[in-house]
């Protein structure tokens, strides 16, 4: 199938100190040899795989770069074929010019994920493998990094493969019985199936019901933040920020000035929209915007009412009506009420605060108090035994689609064997449900179904 | 000097297929090596310089990534050091959760530059060879690129060297002499060392001349494009594009809908900068926009005044009017005058044209008739010789200011030649110009020179 020899950048596009190209297929050794001049002046063709040469790239007499050409040889490379990887120097105008003479050359320029789809139809990783690699490179955060590290270690393919190889043992006896049909004999203990049928139901009910963390963890957590200016969005937001010790902000030096942003809480993405208060009033242009506050609660998960504890007591009456209202109107959402600059307030006045809204959090999103305690009420929302646990979650739709279609025809084999259903249509059913697992793990594919998956990976991956 | 190890993402910022993070320094191998767990179960330590080695990357038991670890022995690397080149997945949290890994481990952050700056300092290259390196990466067209390439390679050290090493062996004959001064012997002969410094100083004028050049070529050539809307300014850029069968296009697909853009023809950049007309107007704002047309051809090196060839009679004395004015107002300027949509025009019609406004080039920017010999135009504005020559080509202003100085104390050298000046003060103003010379390879430089230089760099370099 891939009698050719692909090319792409397989770096971030942009200016760096080096990029690096890489080439597979079954050419892409000797169309590089052919254009390498090496320092040392041994011929790629003839080097070990695994080994990086220095040298310089020319195209009819003209350098075009000073390089180092990793060689990777067939079976031992990320597609199975043979690899060749440049690093050159991070001028867009060099990559495109190595890109071109490859091209000229015969090369062909990768379509997106291609290398990867190469390294699945060479076995070099299954289905659900490959669909990690693309979560790993858009993993932002902890939680979410783990788990399509699990995955793409295959963890989740092997868990898969075990029930998928269990209930084949026992769909192999039973289309034996139907070879015996004459002489009614039974090969499958069907005590022993009932048993395996059950084992197979909880696996997949557990899958399944991890789909709805799975889906959090991967897409963040929607958290409207309802408060007035100035009541200190953005201090807590920095001090949210702080308490995860966030990476990315202490290398680059990053200070939130906006709270429609995503940061990471204990190696989980919340996503924090803003929304201004919902203060009764007559003013049009308000109402429309205590709309737009109801529009963005539904829209999220997890609603934080933040308020300025140092306000006024007719100004906490104001606010505890607020709070009445949201919670009346959305008696399902998970509400965390925040009374913020207590660092102003006496110990009296806090605890006279706390008397008056009791399920209030007291913080200081200055001085960082309380913050820890909202943390860890945060994290509690979500359901993070499993991760710990490092149990399997299904983070993909596809994944999760087909595993309710094989929980549904397991619920078909269970009813069989209650109603002792003939062998022959016990068959059909395990069979259908074996065939959603290999959609899982790639043993079953369409050509369209590669196309999409494939299609939403960067070229050069 | 460098006893610290330090690192950085060595690939452009964002998300890709793969990215590159670097080590240098003495603890570079060891650091990685105790963080890895190689497939293949062998310990980094043991192996050989220019290998790679598929693993994981391990933080306190959390797998942070699988990746590739190349390993650089000193002296065989980059910076002469030890380097380690982490190949990872893409994901700009893992490259960070990476870079934290080791930053807490008692790696440093490298300040821009770094790589390079120990590579000299370790003598991998000179000084203009490292300054080559941050031009080769910002480099965009042929012409620019070459020079890089060039001076990167060596070229241009190699040329300075030639002329110090001459000179150095005169100094030290004429300071032999002052250790004889009793005996007034004359060791450097006057004749000989008279036709070096000729010599020298014709090689210098040649390279202080090339700088003109090679300021055009590192920073590309402005052009003023006159003309009203609908003339086909950008249909003339697009086709300008096509005759340089423009790379970044190809491939990404580009269509330019603006005029303010650098384009490359024939390897060398133009930046076109788009003005209206000059037509004569009582309208104030229209004024205002003359004076901003003037202002923007007082900017640039070259005028493109462009019209709709289809024009009726009456426009076109208006066009010539305008032409008047722009050449009366910029005599020394060079003007390119070109008639557009000549496809609309019969051959009776195109000589007319040709003889109402004499130096006219008759062009179609949409068939791309009369295109070439524009370029050919263009070009022919560039003294490009010495590019085609190979020459060695001063693009770097630091390089030109020692040169100019260089050429200075030479001047000096020649008068005092030529009055008989004193050994002792000949050999002051030899060692000013060895001491402009080494400037420029970096043999004399301070922390100051050095800060300024690689400050221009991008980290990872």
């Amino acid at each position: 199938m891939n009698n050719d020899t692909i090319i792409a950048m397989a770096t971030p596009a942009g200016s760096g100190a080096i990029a690096v190209i890489r080439l597979s297929g079954p050419e892409a050794i000797a169309q590089v040899s052919q254009t390498f001049r090496s320092v040392s002046g041994k011929s790629l063709d003839a080097q070990r795989t695994h080994t990086v040469h220095l040298g310089h790239i020319l195209d009819e007499g003209r350098t075009l770069d000073e390089v180092l050409v990793t060689v990777f040889k067939n079976p031992n490379s990320y597609t199975g074929e043979d690899v060749i990887e440049i690093s050159c120097h991070g001028s867009p105008y060099i990559q495109q010019e190595l890109i071109q003479l490859y091209l000229r050359r015969g090369c062909r320029m990768a379509t997106p994920g291609e290398f990867t789809l190469r390294a699945f139809l060479n076995g070099k990783l299954d289905l659900s493998q490959a669909e990690a690699v693309a979560d790993l490179i858009a993993s932002e955060n902890e939680a979410s990094h783990q788990i399509a590290m699990q995955q793409m270690r295959g963890g989740f393919s092997s868990e898969i493969a075990k029930l998928r190889q269990e209930l084949l043992n026992f769909a192999s006896l039973i289309e034996l019985e139907l070879d015996f049909s004459e002489e009614d004999v039974e090969f499958a203990d069907r005590t022993e199936f009932t048993a395996l049928v059950d084992k197979i139901t909880t696996v997949l009910k557990r899958l399944i019901d991890s789909f709805a963390v799975g889906n959090v963890i991967k897409n963040g957590i929607p958290i409207a933040i309802v408060g007035e200016p100035n009541v200190g969005k953005s201090t807590l937001l920095n001090a949210l920020l702080n308490e995860d010790r966030a990476i990315v902000s202490e290398i680059a030096g990053t200070t939130r000035d906006t709270i429609e942003d995503e940061i990471s809480i204990g190696g989980i993405g919340f996503r924090f929209i803003d929304t201004a208060g919902i203060r009764e009033t007559e003013d049009v242009v308000e109402s429309i915007g205590i709309k737009k506050t109801f529009q963005k609660i539904e829209e999220s998960q997890v609603v934080i009412y933040l308020f300025d504890g140092s306000s006024s007591l007719e100004q906490v009456d104001a606010i505890k009506l607020e709070i009445e209202k949201i919670k009346n109107k959305y008696p399902q959402k998970p509400l965390i009420i925040l009374a913020n600059k207590i660092d102003q307030l006496s110990v009296d006045e806090q605890s006279r605060l706390s008397d008056k809204i009791s399920d209030c959090f007291l913080i200081s999103a200055k001085t960082g108090e309380g913050v820890s305690e909202l943390t860890d009420s945060l994290l509690d929302l979500i359901n993070t035994g499993a991760l710990r646990n490092n149990e399997t979650i299904v983070t993909n739709s596809r994944h999760y689609d087909a595993l309710l279609k094989a929980f549904e025809e397991m619920q078909k084999v269970k009813h069989g064997l209650e109603t002792g259903l003939s062998g022959d249509l016990l068959a059909v059913d395990i069979r259908q449900a074996l065939y959603h697992f290999g959609e899982i793990t790639g043993e079953i594919t369409t050509d369209d179904l590669l196309g999409n998956i494939f299609a939403n990976f960067c070229i050069g991956k």
